[in-house]
């Protein structure tokens, strides 16, 4: 009677997929090797340790229509699942997002600024793309790679050794013209299977060492072309893969406009806010689409901030003590640099959000709060 | 590092308390025979089919607080786990609520204002009951009864045999002055360990067959002092009875002001619009009282109608297409009467709710409709 989705990972966006996806009586199997996964509790899991094809098969018997909540997936798996069963978002998307040549291809094919680069096979293409971009580059793994890792930042051509050493292995690599950037900026949308969009409003991302965070959201000072043409780019590639479910566009915002940066086919950490802040939620969104149900509004009523837990939780009691705070705890262990939970917050406006903001800074442990509370 | 929290009863009630607890790393138990309860699939189930002690042992050897979705509970089964554990709401709100001449005092001992009654005993007290209250007398079971069940409306003595037939055997009995109410309210409120106390708006209730249909919140042409004096009263009631979690209040409102009707010492189908509607929703509240948490805003931003799906569901694609309309579906398979999802409707004011309840009742397939369509 209930329909069954299929999720391969078992980490917290899988978990806010399924507290989403049950409210709409859909229930959730995942496939993760970890037990005590963020989503374990959350339905069946499947999954030994070595991802064997049997258990990979158990996983595709337990359900009707498959997802995933990241893009780091052999696309075997992918493969075998969509020889069986509907897959949302399908093969098409998920190879762009794991491979940046791509990704770059696919903006270009659709005049999407985005930064100049190089493919590098070698050492000397390092020093190639010097010449031909200028100093400085950011050197990437053209696969994997999240949260600034797999990243090299060639400030000088002194460097072009070192980078060789700690990436060459994986070529090939990709040179990327530093883009002079006011701020980082995502817009996520969802595409349902009758192709119908929803664009949720532009969030702000702020780093620390590579690791998102905090969003807030809609991105404050923004001048409605710049939603406008975000939406315009994120529609283009959603209809060019013939995208079903959440998409996210990740862009720098530059003196000459919006710049493409990445992608990723799912939901988002700089969606997290929407939870609370928007009427119908990426991850609820995301599973409607997946179950082909009709898609939610996207709108948000007013700003709120999302910020990361980080390696470390604090006080429950003192964030709920914060007006207009939510906590989300994923049940994971404290471990350095490690997600393990996010808190989001609400105001009438940008001025009384930011209060709240320095608030929560305060009862956070992490280094994060570090970059909050300036 | 999660604190499980078991939850006697695996209804819908326990599964919203569930989905609204796992954000906050809260884990869930529940003790319910039937393996396919609305909540089978958030947590381990305990309860084999007679209930044995031995069950309800396992059940409180899997958690570490515990409390109710349902008050007809054994009183033995919270007494076994109070004597082990803690439990919220305590034995004290549970007595009151399970049996109707308590209530009734506890409301006189309040100077609660409630419809005036004769307790029953034997058909002559039905007679004497009559000449002092007069007719149309309202004569219910002093335990159990719900939706409606366990109640017979007494317009003439002349049915005061046929009465007693279909009651008597449920002695000690309690007959009501039948209160001549313009609607039915409820209020809900939430009390912390602490004895912090929140409350959420008036909902204004409408029945079909003795069953809640729809509730909209805050109640429509409310002045400030109902909302005052219904908080002033469920206010007393949560202090005397020292009460830990939700407690909801149902009244009449009458030319004479509020009557009190009964207590449910739990979560209740008129606070189901708060997942949508509140800042903080009465489940997230419950959890977090029973936890030991701070609780969250009760505030209302917009009104909001939360409208029952009974014995039948609706194309869940036809109600996602009405803007602003949740979802909610139990989990349940369809049966006469039966409460097996609810849908929440918010809007900008209540001209535009009462457009979008309309078309709600155009998708309803249950009778319910009907009553909606007026």
């Amino acid at each position: 009677m209930s329909l069954r989705i299929g999720v391969l990972g078992g980490g917290q966006l899988g978990r806010m997929m399924a507290l989403a996806g049950y409210q709409l009586n859909l229930s959730f199997s995942f496939f993760d090797r970890a037990e005590d996964c963020p989503s374990a509790a959350l339905g069946p899991r499947f999954g030994d340790d070595t991802y064997s094809t049997e258990s990979l098969q158990a996983f595709i018997d337990s359900a009707d229509v498959f997802t995933y909540e990241f893009e780091n997936i052999p696309t075997a798996w992918v493969d075998m699942i969509a020889a069986q069963k509907p897959v949302f978002p399908g093969v098409k998307s998920l190879a762009v997002s794991q491979n940046r040549l791509n990704e770059k291809q696919l903006f270009s094919a659709l005049n999407i600024p985005s930064a100049r680069y190089h493919t590098i096979q070698c050492a000397n293409d390092l020093t190639a793309a010097v010449a031909a971009i200028g100093l400085p580059l950011v050197v990437k793994t053209v696969t994997e790679g999240y949260d600034g890792k797999g990243q090299f930042l060639l400030r000088e051509a002194e460097q072009i050794e070192q980078c060789w050493q700690l990436l060459g292995s994986s070529v090939p690599l990709i040179a990327e013209e530093f883009v002079q950037f006011r701020r980082e900026l995502s817009i996520i949308a969802v595409r349902g299977q009758d192709g119908q969009t929803q664009f949720y409003p532009l969030a702000e991302n702020h780093h620390h060492r590579g690791i998102l965070s905090h969003s807030i959201v809609p991105a404050p000072h923004l001048d409605e072309n710049t939603q406008l043409t975000a939406e315009r780019y994120i529609s283009s590639i959603l209809q060019s893969l013939d995208h079903v479910g959440v998409l996210t566009l990740e862009l720098f915002e530059t003196r000459h406009g919006l710049v493409a940066n990445e992608t990723a086919p799912r939901v988002h950490n700089s969606g997290h806010w929407s939870i609370e802040g928007a009427h119908c939620s990426q991850f609820e969104n995301h599973v409607r689409a997946v179950a082909g149900l009709p898609l939610g509004c996207t709108r948000a009523e007013k700003p709120s901030a999302m910020l990361n837990i980080i390696g470390e939780y604090p006080s429950s009691a003192q964030v709920l003590d914060i007006t207009e705070a939510h906590l989300h705890l994923y049940g994971k262990t404290e471990r350095p640099d490690r997600k393990i939970g996010h808190i989001t917050v609400l105001a009438d406006s940008y001025a009384e959000l930011n209060g709240r903001i320095k608030k929560l800074a305060d009862v956070l442990p992490n280094p994060m709060a570090l970059n909050l509370s300036r």
